[in-house]
């Protein structure tokens, strides 16, 4: 039966490592998860009794395309709470998570064939989903040096788009209002148009990210619900567009999407409320941090850019092994802990990479460094 | 700035009429709706309870992308108590509404440039979806007589996919098993690969629905909790897809969505557990369904195929005007009925058409079809 090319993704290396790990947890082992890629806290309790409110007061039908009003206001109010920008609540787009962002922004912003640059290694979905939309995905490798961010002269006027992460995932590395101010002046020299991901923000320790929002206008800003709002489940976040393609992107979440979950919207709202509660998971997540800052050398892991937000670490594993599938298998059987293989975030260079999540309890990531710490004295 | 070509998809007309019903009750009017295409009932209260449970049990994080394997295995079972069809669990693929199944099919299908055939008039985000994903949706024109549904002979091996949607929207019409048996036997012969858009399931009033899935295997179904579930907002649907392309839909999935609201999911599996309330739900379009068609032609409008199925009426107007958009904008300015035109469904000989939808209560139903016959009357 028909199949298309475009369709053709490559499936994930950490669902080898999770499947790993649950059938070794079946067979009664206790394995410590620094594989996962989210908060394990709930949504907000202000957030869920929002919700629990609004279902025994309204039918929670469709919204509009482009979200409920309300929620639109209270992102642009965010923007000028956390960032000093003024932004028209207009130009706001409520979306099922920022993977329904990217869906919106490629196919508003490049027509099939066309090359848009990411930085290697990064998060897969973005090749994966410019594949499926039948884009030409151009992996730029970036540095350890470099905070595993692109540089301005690796981009390039063949480029129709470029996406950054900052905070980025794998390596929880951010760029600077000067590095990201380099890049937006070469896009725009370039006729390349920005893409920031920033489903990390306010994941930060020693100073909050910069949005491409105070930098400039034409860029398209991606956020999300699911990181520090801890609704990963809801899938749930936004959009910031230029305001001259307001109208494409409303036409095309209309039809590709009809709207966003309205619950999920009524509960996002709430969680604007709910700081002290945000606060105090991110808390735990800069104590985790540390505590990885501090341990991974001598849990046998001494080279990684030390991350500056989100809740990983991307270390160097060459000393160790040039197969990193096969290394994280070793460490979950010999350890009892699960990592990433760095092939999902870049399919050549991460042979030679692990990410370490620090998104669980500290004491989870106490116990699993002093595990890589025996590991690594035992091998 | 830089916008895609297939980015530049048609706005809806429905739009208008909405906004201008909305400009009319703003402005002190009373507006009967029969422009809507949603339940205005909640999701049924024992779906709201569960979620409500979950959200103090659990972290409601991502789900895997495929779906809740209980609401899997339940969306299973119900094709064996309402078509007699024993389907195995893994080929159900829970989806953030009907609209992401689409994304999903047409994308694990269907490469850049290949022709899809509809029938017109049609649901108008088929062709919105395709044209954004670079498809060549074909409109195929349907006829009263052969009740809004395509034929065989219309099905030529020059496309690569056919969507068939019983019953459809506007119009309401179903495919007897005989001609849809007929339209999948078409489809193998031509090598056309068929979309079974099957979202009004439930919602019949003389004789259930045939779903694709009891003539053939090979056809990917698109179902969706929206309609008989009344679970709109929620943007929880399914999709059965063959055995040959779990696989590659997952890895899709994974990529393009993550997975669908966890907390849709908990709600939707609770909703097989209200069929009561959802019944009732449905003995109320039955009965406007009959007042519909009863009065319609009192009220000005002869000539429709009786519904089967969802809850509209599509009606010739031509008589009245060759302009429908000027029509309905009559229609709600004298008799404050607000109605959708056919262009939306069928861009050129929607002209002469509307949709009456008599989703809203019995009572709004009765005084619409009244200030209906009253201005035909006048006119």
């Amino acid at each position: 039966m028909r199949q298309s090319r475009r369709g053709d993704v490559d499936p994930f290396i950490v669902m080898d490592v999770m499947e790993k790990a649950r059938a070794a947890e079946a067979a009664g082992r206790h394995i410590i998860h620094m594989e996962v890629g989210q908060p394990s806290t709930p949504a907000p309790a202000g957030a869920r009794r929002a919700l629990a409110a609004a279902m025994e007061t309204g039918p929670l039908g469709y919204t509009v395309a482009l979200g409920l009003p309300a929620l639109r206001a209270r992102i642009a109010q965010h923007y000028a709470e956390w960032h000093g920008v003024d932004l028209d609540p207009a130009r706001v787009v409520v979306t099922a998570g920022a993977s329904a962002g990217f869906v919106l922004a490629f196919t508003a912003l490049f027509d099939a064939g066309e090359r848009v640059g990411l930085g290697l290694p990064g998060y897969p979905s973005y090749r994966h989903i410019l594949k499926a939309l039948s884009l030409d995905p151009v992996g730029i490798e970036t540095a350890m040096e470099d905070r595993f961010q692109p540089r301005p002269d690796q981009i390039t006027a063949d480029l129709s788009g470029l996406i950054v992460a900052s905070p980025g995932n794998p390596a929880g590395t951010m760029l600077s209002r000067d590095s990201l101010a380099a890049l937006i002046a070469q896009c725009r020299e370039m006729d390349v148009t920005l893409i920031s991901d920033e489903i990390y923000h306010g994941l930060h320790y020693d100073r909050p990210a910069v949005s491409a929002l105070e930098l400039t206008g034409d860029a398209f800003i991606i956020n999300s619900f699911s990181k520090y709002f801890s609704m990963t489940g809801w899938r749930i976040g936004w959009m910031v567009v230029p305001q001259s393609h307001v109208r494409q992107v409303e036409r095309l979440a209309q039809n590709l999407f009809i709207c966003p979950s309205h619950a999920s919207q009524v509960a996002a709202l709430a969680a604007f409320d709910c700081h002290e509660e945000l606060d105090a998971n991110r808390s735990v997540y800069a104590a985790n941090r540390q505590l990885m800052i501090d341990g991974l050398a001598a849990a046998g892991f001494p080279s990684f850019a030390p991350p500056d937000g989100a809740f990983y670490v991307y270390a160097d594993s060459r000393h160790l092994s040039d197969d990193a599938l096969a290394l994280s298998g070793r460490i979950l059987d010999e350890a009892g802990v699960a990592v990433t293989p760095g092939l999902d975030f870049d399919p050549v260079r991460g042979r030679g990479m692990l990410r370490f999540s620090y998104a669980r309890s500290t004491a989870d990531i106490v116990e699993g460094l002093g595990r890589l710490k025996e590991w690594a004295e035992r091998a």
